[in-house]
């Protein structure tokens, strides 16, 4: 943890500073466990309560907060972005070892930057070409032909298939795979004959993979994740599904062959996207959701169940296999009123 | 990618030719980026309007299209199967070089046929048997007593604990478990006792499975899946689960312990099918369904709940805990204008 | 297997010996399969008409089931919890070999008991620390500072991150990642700034963790897994969540950031738990059940939609759309019988 002044703090976060320019700070913790010397913040109402006693050295918080507290503050519309930057910049990690492990295997066909961070038992196949910077963790597969952009990070026991293409300053965390064969057969009466998956994946620049998330190379085209997107663990991209720049999907979300994902959308947890649809710019899908059409426009979509007791859901559900013929009565009531 | 005449490819695919059946083919390529030179195919009428324009030297296409189209073509009523046969033939991989990588670990107990590929850092336990034409990616474990047929292929950073049984041409992708424990625990007054998996898993012949997908090993008998099988990415097949030949089951799809899937069935993605139960063969079963009862009879089941806009979901869903008391009112409705 | 007296298991399980005490069990099946010299047990109704004919040494067995059967029994309220005792005590492994592969990399600076096994390639990060009895599968990595109880075994390719706690007897299965980042960004503009991870996952003692299953570090504080809980495959547990002592979580299932699930809960497989609730003691979630909001009241929840044949669902579905108009209507009916 490096040690920043406060006012360094506003210069990075590009919060108003109020209060000791000059106090240093060592340390993040939550508004009501931060001690002397730390940095917190203050991101929902929830929290505010814990405002007055707090023995943070400085909170970062929207200016309306600002009025119980009269210690040092980083005042800003947006805290959870200056605190991401703070974090960043004081959880700043040593420069990372310049370092191939001797236990590496690197196929001689391959080009590698001389300033980068080979694990051990990491595979590196042939043709291969990995940028300045790059850091891959322990027993990680990089196929033949892949290409890994400068300050991009691939953690212990990530696997990619051949032709990946991976840009700059992305993670991809443990488990991940990316370049699996797409889920594709064609029928030999009702037996399946596998369809050769020739295309490959093709990630932006600082896009983010989650563990054990995996990315199917395309069948004949390719599978495309433009820049700035960011997966959750456990996410299933099938073959040809192309996610417009900065979408965010989060965990053990599955999106089927060929879909197509604008920009600027978000995915809640567990949702699933058919295949050969499309998504506009800024579609919001709640966690949990299921969506089997296009969605041309815009907006918040969503189709949870929630949970309910038991017995409740004994007696209501029951129902959901009679709704059709409870339309049809309600119809003949209708009817029968009229007369 | 080989070079192959059209002539030959109708061979390959047993589909009629029209045309001229010396021209070169030696690529691939979707019907509205094709060049001179490639094969194309029209595999559902979305795409026919690309017909006339395209520039692909040769189409695979059914009787019915080939009204539009006066170039060269192959003609089937399967145009996808003869699509994944020509493919297949001309993308054929060069011969895999024989190889077992020096870093590899094999026990000296195991059985190693001469004509295999062995990854880097591959780890191989006492007494396996690789059959001849198996092919191991870079930082596989294959457990001890297992058993791999020929011509089968693992990709890096796949996972099979002991004795686990794989068959002949089966593919196995890049962070697939085969042969996990079992989810099974007693309760010892709410604290849950360990029951030892003694079961292996069995996979017949040509069996495909996906990456990051998991199949635990049976508590006392085994986890068997048929010939034929074949399993997308991030699969959960839990102990004893059994499956027939030639299912296909797509991503993100769970099977509790003990079920028992049909032949020839289909599972949609992120389906989920409950434990100790059975579905017969030709069972076809739509995405995002919950199946919790035996299908005896083939059929098409679904229970997808649709996405809508949010508001429209507050709406309507407020009223899913409530059918039972709407049915009652109804109900009494229909009892009064009886009266 | 080892081989024990029908008294010995007795003793190990605790049921009432009836019938030959001497006898040897050198196997176990089950009880339709059994043979001479084999354990079975008679866990549900179900199996009931297989007693009669069993050929197995002895069956485990409940007071009432005893009434139809005249061979060895041994009797308890409990047969599940008896069999796990009985199978761990007779499928015992041999006593692990003490040794550390020689292609394992493990930092000069981590602390690693002299009774361990640890496989070939495994890799162990600066100043981890592995205690006594600890089994690590092949090319398993271990981050710097890990902590890792004794007799903890770990699988084959298993991810730990940096500072991962893990404590006494615990099983991580294969392809199972603890201690990625979690999914923190902050909004700048619609792109996504990450947030650094600074949290860590420490798990209590006798916690098993599925194949592929990923529990991501805290954000600020950490991840928490109390003694005794339970996970299965393909669970996905997010940043900050806290889960109960004895908790079991089925496969699938997925828990969003800083949920707090109770103590002897039991989550069903593929279902949602969404961020920031808190389940109590005691909350049973059905399987494939969407849990949106605080259940501070143990009981059964549930919220799933079973399969119906597809055109029953075409024409039910329909009106979920519609439930809020069928409601209005409804009422409207109601308003008009009153006048």
């Amino acid at each position: 943890m490096r040690h920043l002044t406060i006012g360094q703090l506003a210069d990075i976060t590009g919060a108003e500073l109020r209060g000791d320019a000059d106090s240093l700070i060592q340390g993040i913790a939550a508004l009501d466990r931060a001690e002397s010397g730390q940095l917190a913040f203050l991101h929902t109402q929830q929290f505010q309560r814990y405002l007055a006693q707090t023995q943070a050295s400085v909170v970062i918080l929207t200016p309306e907060a600002l009025v119980d507290y009269a210690g040092n503050a980083l005042v800003t519309d947006n805290p959870l972005l200056a605190y991401a930057k703070a974090v960043t910049a004081l959880a700043e990690e040593e420069t990372i070892a310049t370092e191939v492990h001797p236990t590496a295997v690197i196929d001689p066909s391959a080009q590698v930057a001389t300033s980068v961070m080979i694990g051990a038992n990491v595979v590196i196949g042939p043709r291969a070409d990995i940028a300045e910077d790059v850091s891959i963790g322990p027993n990680t597969v990089i196929g033949a032909d892949s290409v890994l952009g400068s300050g991009t990070r691939l953690h212990a026991n990530v696997s990619l298939g051949a032709s990946t293409q991976i840009g700059a300053r992305c993670i991809i965390h443990s488990g991940a795979v990316l370049g699996s064969d797409g889920f594709g057969f064609a029928s030999d009466q009702g037996r399946w004959v596998k369809i050769p998956q020739l295309g490959t994946v093709r990630l932006g620049d600082e896009v983010e993979v989650g563990a054990n998330t995996a990315i199917d190379r395309g069948s004949l085209g390719d599978t495309v994740l433009g820049n700035g997107v960011k997966l959750d663990n456990h996410v299933h991209i099938a073959h040809n599904v192309q996610i417009g720049e900065h979408t965010a999907i989060a965990g053990c979300v599955g999106i089927a062959g060929s879909a197509k994902i604008g920009r600027y959308c978000t995915i809640g947890g567990a949702s699933n996207i058919v295949g050969h649809i499309e998504l506009a710019d800024h579609v919001h899908v709640s966690g949990v959701t299921t969506v089997i059409r296009n969605m041309l426009k815009p907006g918040h979509y969503t189709s949870v169940v929630p949970a309910m007791p038991h017995a409740a859901w004994r007696k209501n559900f029951a129902w959901v296999k009679q709704l059709d013929r409870i339309a049809g009565r309600l119809r003949a009531v209708e009817k029968t009123l009229k007369k």
